[in-house]
């Protein structure tokens, strides 16, 4: 195995897979990078077995050159060494295996040489499907799943909870997440040839916005057995999907409300965000709000050692009951409204123990729920 | 004691003083930060016994008024929260104290209230003698302590030597640093009506140079029993000096060379860098030098367990032997060169035992010193 390659291009691509690889995995094999050279390019893979991250590296990338393939074959290397190695070296590397699986990294003067693996005790990666896929653009895929994916359960105690549950059917896209306290919805209306309902890690799905952050482009969404495969020009995450069933949240979405509020929501984020300065140091993020004659909402915390905090702030409208009294974990409100992007928000009240509805004010794709707490 | 005052004055003296504080004190007034308001202004102290930073905040500043106090006093008051209140309140920030030492920040309709402690268990600031001080501007203050601070050492076995020895001489300062097995000094000609020899703690500095990075400004240095106190316009930094006699440094300095050569100090660095990648998996980060038939210099580290990596650069002028081995911690020698701003660097060695002496080219004012390490 022989190749020549362009440093920037081989040092994105091994930063790229080395996202799914873990140090601490129990697989000595997978705390490497499996690289194959052929002649269509080199495909490089990076695995913690929850997720493969594949790139490849074509012979020419922007119409340039970026690699020359000598010999084709396959080695697997340590993927902390190869970054680090590779990050420092000069513009053209020479990448070269012999069959004791030593490999020799040379770029100009300095050499390397190191101790790789036979690739063949490499996890295989699912086949795709070539057939049926769904197209979405990358920005709208990461801002659904950023409006979703931090909602879910960072318990392993109900393993479902811990993804999003992705439900595909004609023309439409749901996903929710939930973790038994609060719960995030967010639609989308999309051409689909998919249908089915996937539970995938939300731990994966984060992964998954970092890796396709970079550049604006079209993401394919495969079925496999045991994975959904998100797959970019030169880019794909596999993600293992957790088997169980989602339970149906939908019936927890309250049909009438007591009390509906109109506020700001960037004011009400910086109220709420200045209200949780102790409530950290306090039960449950315990906040406060208090609604008073149906004009002002008074947002408060208190911590007997330490102090507290209040301030009002006004409503901009308001249906229902005047008066409320109600106590939430601040955190969970923070976490919602940072990802509403619409000016103003409406907080619906079923009474002091039911939950409140947050959905931004002209935008019926997206809503969050969030189960009150008892307040002492 | 009340007083209005500027939020981001405020804010940035807040964090000016929090530098001090540690919250892992076990004095829980060190926790503290006290403010003490009168009609000159407020005065802000954070302190974690070892260094004592005091911030003042005038009643104008840039020409607009910063602060209005109606009642002198001083309190006490928890360095965590108020640091986090503050950034989060809004343009005036009122502050108040009641007799019982509660404490209430107001901004807009935002009321918090905290309690304090009484400031009369705050220790106090040790006197400065006004007449005697050594004027330096601090860019070459910042210059000389990032070039020596570093070599000091990081074990409390030797006290003293976790110290820069700073020796002020009429038209002289001379800044050394050594963990006994590597050594910086750096000289400085300068204006000093103060005398005499002292040991400050490396972090002091290195807090020090992170306080003053600011703005360019010139500081003045007192002496005062057990601290050495650095002064800019409106920031003190007080840092108690370590006692003992420090160890006669400059005999070490080797007076003669078997080998000097000369080489590029960026392309040293990096090749030293790359040679680290290994070496710090390796014991005492050993990297070998060899200079070959005086031209070329082979920079090399070898690990057993993950493999090996070296590359040649060109020497660009030698004198003496031509010949030579000798192996040093790597990290040691990054160090150096990285605080060089020369384009060249001169190194002589006086065998593979013997210290090797680093010196900018066209600079007499700064030098450092290796020692080798035994080669396996």
């Amino acid at each position: 195995m022989e190749f020549i390659v362009d440093k920037d291009h081989f040092s994105r691509a091994i930063s790229d897979v080395s996202r799914a690889v873990s140090l601490k995995t129990p697989f000595p094999i997978l705390s490497g990078i499996k690289i194959v050279a052929n002649n269509k390019g080199l495909i490089l893979i990076g695995s913690n077995s929850d997720i493969f991250i594949e790139r490849v590296i074509p012979l020419t990338m922007d119409g340039m050159q970026a690699l020359e393939v000598y010999e084709a074959g396959s080695v697997v290397i340590s993927a902390k060494y190869l970054s680090e190695i590779v990050k420092k070296l000069l513009d053209k590397i020479q990448f070269k295996v012999d069959e004791k699986q030593l490999v020799t990294i040379q770029s100009d003067s300095i050499i390397t040489k190191l101790s790789g693996f036979s690739s063949g005790e490499y996890p295989s990666l699912p086949q795709i499907d070539e057939v049926n896929f769904v197209s979405i653009s990358s920005s709208e895929l990461i801002e659904i799943i950023k409006q979703t994916a931090f909602a879910a359960s960072k318990s392993e105690s109900r393993p479902v909870l811990t993804g999003v549950h992705m439900s595909f059917k004609e023309n439409h896209l749901s996903c929710v997440a939930t973790n038994s306290h609060r719960l995030a919805l967010r639609e989308l209306t999309m051409e689909s040839n998919v249908t089915g309902s996937y539970n995938v890690p939300s731990t994966s799905l984060n992964e998954l916005t970092k890796l396709m952050n970079s550049e604006p482009s079209v993401i394919r969404i495969f079925v496999t057995d045991n994975y959904l495969v998100f797959q970019s020009t030169n880019t794909s995450l596999f993600a293992r999907l957790i088997e169980g069933n989602y339970p149906n949240v939908l019936g927890l979405l309250p049909t009438h409300s007591k009390t509906t509020i109109t506020l700001k929501t960037q004011q009400l984020l910086m109220g709420i965000d200045r209200a949780c300065l102790f409530s950290s140091e306090w039960k449950n993020n315990n906040v406060h709000l208090d609604i008073k004659d149906g004009t002002k909402i008074k947002i408060s915390s208190t911590s007997s050692d330490i102090g507290k905090i209040e301030e009002t702030q006004n409503i901009i409208a308001i249906e229902g009951e005047t008066d409320l009294s109600i106590s939430l974990d601040g955190s969970f409100l923070i976490d919602a409204l940072k990802v509403i992007k619409e000016e103003e928000i409406r907080l619906s009240f079923g009474g002091s123990l039911r939950p409140i509805l947050i959905e931004p004010i002209g935008n019926t794709s997206y809503l969050h729920l969030i189960s009150p707490v008892r307040s002492y």
